[in-house]
């Protein structure tokens, strides 16, 4: 087998069977999603997922930039490419790297998948690559692998995506008009078009502007049209917004200082410190606008974007060569909160690649303020020692009910019932730690598990 | 039962017998307190404490903040009113909401006394809110929760107050002058007349003026001035100062420089920069003033404080809303052990916010420098796992001697027990764990134990 | 007995027999010593190490910083002397106060060469001082405690020193030119001819100029000057570089820029600024010539060197006064990386004082770029806590294949056992960890520990 029954749980007996006991009443809850980037495309089509090196190697930045570490070149996997010319030469290179993987989540995660979905119970490796190869794509073709009977058999419930404000939403649109019954809903990301440094900055606010029929050059007619596309992301029934600067800063400025930065922006006169200013800016007016509409807010702060200067160049956005930055929220968010900090009707949720930051800013910060509430380990974080880490920095300050459960984020959707099993089971097991150490009774460990899985996930998001 | 006999030590058998023999030879050590916020009134007057809600709810932010961080308001709380309009609702509010607080040091310290205090054994929840209140309420009325008896009955055997340089310690006089053989010590923390940005800063320097009948116009009267009401605090027991600044931050001026800047600051003329040059300087003068009269000299640097405007400006300090920043000690302490850093008759306790500084900053230097010790885990990491987090990451470079034992740095006096059981507690489980894993031996282990908890303390802080 | 067989294994029964399974697969294996401060004269020369003090206290400022930090002055430990006037007063100052080292690695270390190169099996303390003083001085003068015979008892395979480029290497060579055949290769560590303020910077380029026949007065020669030298390391063995510097800071100025500075660094006309750039140029022109030559780099940046100026101004660099400072990747490596971060032919090996950047910086870095490594945990870090923090925070992320092994790094050579073995014993129990949570099958965690004790350093470091 790849996978034990008793995997994550703490060796010592005693404080293993707790885990158990408590992973019993959490194992089988529905999967809330509320934040990834799966492709509304897949259920919007229903068609076959391709090949395994399709399907697991070339869209996981998670795979790759682990092969690439080790010398294995991009091009020999054939990523960026529409069409793998030779999916099976790829997925031996991944086999035959797989050991690489031990000790990363990247492993379990997968392993989950090759046994669970696949059935598949030897180790993948230069020797089981063509078995696994021939298996999984067998498999792929049957109908219990298409996109929408797999989001059943997840027992999903929700499933959110992050879409650009410049999308039409036709997938999601498709998907309501269909029969189906499932709840796949959009995110409002607009870092395209509020970020002065995204490609294609002023190109982007001319589209908003045509889709909105708002005169976007003007501050309250740019203002106006994320206000119309906000709403309509609200009416396929986006609940939350997400925003992915490269720092948490906020700023309070007046209507005039603002409008002037706008333009300065627009025209592309702003140096970077205006440039962050803007984005700055752009954080407290979205806040205000989630007082008015009610949508939840994401802050992803902290990543620099696109490191690797060659695969920029030659790859784009999003190949893998992100790297965490040092990140401070306690003077960043400072003007954001002095304005909206203590409003009840408000929820900002926030996360870091920061770690530091767990025990020093963010559990005060949440432990006090009534918008804020703290995401789930992100990212490089997303790991049964990171998850431990983030519950034992934050917990002891801000309380399990300044959270709010787990996110996925994932581009794979296959990974997703593995993501979310692993982060039950570790939950379960640092309860189970407090309730082995008389720290917490196993009555209210039990309820924490359930609100950590299953509750807080909803309310938090308004799901 | 609401707390068991074994909590907070390893659920490993072996460990946690090793733990609780630990344990056993340091649980019944008199308790000695050399840091906290308790009011020598109370011993003064030794008048019955109020009602639970004014004893347990209003004094303490760690509660408050978390109640507030969940939508609460601070009026339901009936915050800073000097008398509680319904005591019994605010109570109930706390009750309701008691499960916030699971997985948190503040349930465990509250546990503590409301069962080994009062006899207490059913977990306080909107259930129960009644009965705790009214058993609380009754109790509080008998002669045995006096507080002087309740310091007896506590096992203290010093308690340090932390005092304005404007106070007139007439409480602590009161206790001296009385027939009772306790040990109530008053701390000298001069903020309100070496920090600029202190409210009513050169009023309090006028103040202080008067009180020690020196021209505290003048640099040289000013620190006069100082070292009279060091000398007026000493006279009642004091052995330590405190000092609670935005950084760690010292200087090293010439004195000439150093009188420049003050009349600066005096005049209100100095800006950020200049502020907080002059309380990097004032910490250097304190230094001197320490190896001159023998006060050990605390610092507790790196907390943003009032950091919600709103609050602040209704409320005024202290009402839960000061959130730790980065700090640095490798450079902002140089000039200061410049001077004095290989003098062994100085001690200077380190205390922080920020979690990173303990292995790569704190160890060192306290390893290193005669005159450096470092103080037990603050304020959001005084808890299980901040404590673990502590020892793992400063004992390995600065061994135990170089560390202080425990303070509770309590405003509410009835936690006290329940905060030196649970550092004891702590401490034994990590000792444990090193005996477990043949890092040191048990009678080794047993006598550091005892240091933790009884010894360093009493030598550190020379009590 | 000071030393118990299953000593740093996890108390909890099955993972501890896990631990030991591996433990017995790699115990034995040849020690690999890739990074360190012993002495090649100690080989070339082959005489008797002196008498205890000399040996384990005078040259080792783990033991003086703590010794020190607790009031004792160097004088009376009679630091810095050429010979120890009393080397038993020395001794037993030590040994009055071994109850320091409680919880410390140095404690590991030393009773581990205690044990079991001396035979002692009584606590080092007051009243064994004497007993140990005269059994070491006698073994110490028996021909099996000869350098040459100690290296092989040990099972060195490979042992690095690490030398300054205006070293002769002579005692390299009469090693070489011996019948012994051992392997000791120098390590090129260029500060004194790349850092503006190394003390004698001017002086050393001169001298290098010397010794190798080129005009080091242009940026040319003085490039082809450093090409030379690291030629004649590298016919003795030589494998790799290793770089001090402040901060890791790199830069990627044009040829006719880099020139500029140098002239302006040479005639000691930089700033600080300016001496920083050069040696962040000199970092990116190192990665060019390790390009070049195949010499694997090293960078230790973040250590604030000779921190207490008393000392230094009395007894110069290397008195364990060195505190680490927060340290930078992200931004600070980027010139280097834009210019040579894909080069598979490339080896960086990173280290750090600054143990927040684990997870943050260096994992994901090293877990994308090819020609990064990350080196173990070092100096402070270098401890059973430190190590499993550094596994914990860095595997998920970077996986196994990307770290590089053990580095003892070590100025005593009779540490190197106990060092390794402290190492091999930790990282058993991290991956005991797994295997007994099933994150990893037992075959597995056999191979990795015999990669991380003896197959990855050997690649990494071309050995």
């Amino acid at each position: 087998m790849l996978i034990h029954q008793d995997r994550l749980f703490p060796a010592e007996a005693s404080t293993r069977k707790i885990a158990k006991a408590l992973y019993e009443q959490v194992r089988t809850l529905p999967i809330v999603s509320p934040h990834g980037h799966t492709q509304a495309a897949w259920f919007a089509k229903n068609e076959p997922f391709p090949d395994p090196a399709k399907l697991f190697v070339q869209p996981d930045h998670y795979i790759y930039r682990m092969l690439y570490s080790q010398g294995i070149s991009l091009e020999e996997l054939e990523i960026g490419e529409p069409e793998l010319l030779d999916a099976r030469r790829v997925w031996r290179i991944f086999a035959r790297h797989y050991y690489l993987f031990r000790g990363t989540p990247t492993r379990l995660w997968l392993d989950f998948a090759f046994q669970e979905l696949f059935g598949l119970d030897q180790r993948l490796s230069e020797a089981t690559a063509d078995v696994y190869f021939d298996t999984i794509s067998e498999q792929l073709r049957a109908p219990e692998f298409l996109p929408r009977v797999l989001y059943e058999r997840f027992n999903l419930e929700v499933l959110a995506t992050t879409d650009s404000p410049l999308d039409s939403l036709d997938d999601h649109k498709t998907i309501r008009e269909s029969n189906w019954k499932a709840r796949i809903l959009p995110t409002f990301r607009p870092d395209p078009v509020v970020d002065p440094e995204f490609a294609g900055f002023s190109e982007n606010i001319a589209k908003l502007a045509e889709k909105t029929r708002e005169d976007a050059s003007t501050w309250t007619g740019y203002l106006n049209a994320l206000r119309k596309t906000r709403d309509r992301f609200r009416e396929l029934g986006c609940t939350a917004t997400d925003h992915g600067h490269p720092t948490a800063r906020t700023a309070n400025l007046s209507s005039a200082a603002a409008a002037e930065l706008f333009y300065r922006v627009l025209a592309a006169n702003a140096d970077a410190q205006q440039q962050e200013l803007f984005r700055a800016q752009m954080l407290t007016e979205m806040a205000q606008m989630s007082l008015e509409d009610g949508l939840v807010m994401q802050i992803h702060p902290g990543s620099a974007r696109n490191h690797n200067r060659k695969l920029y160049e030659q790859y784009g956005r999003d190949v893998g060569a992100d790297i965490p930055m040092p990140t401070n929220y306690v003077t960043a968010l400072r003007p954001l909160l002095d304005q909206f900090g203590n409003e009840r009707g408000l929820t900002i949720i926030l996360f870091t690649l920061d770690e530091s930051t767990y025990s020093r800013e963010l559990a005060p910060l949440a432990g006090h303020y009534p918008c804020l509430r703290l995401g789930p380990p992100w990212w490089f974080h997303d790991s049964p020692e990171g998850m431990m880490r983030f519950r034992e920095r934050v917990t002891e300050t801000a309380g399990f009910y300044n959270m709010v459960g787990f996110n996925d984020d994932t581009r794979a959707f296959l990974s997703i019932p593995g993501r979310h099993d692993l982060a039950r089971r570790v939950d379960c097991a640092f309860l189970a730690k407090l309730v082995a150490e008389h720290r917490l009774d196993e009555d209210e460990a039990l309820e924490v598990a359930q609100d950590l899985a299953y509750r807080l996930v909803k309310q938090a998001y308004k799901l």
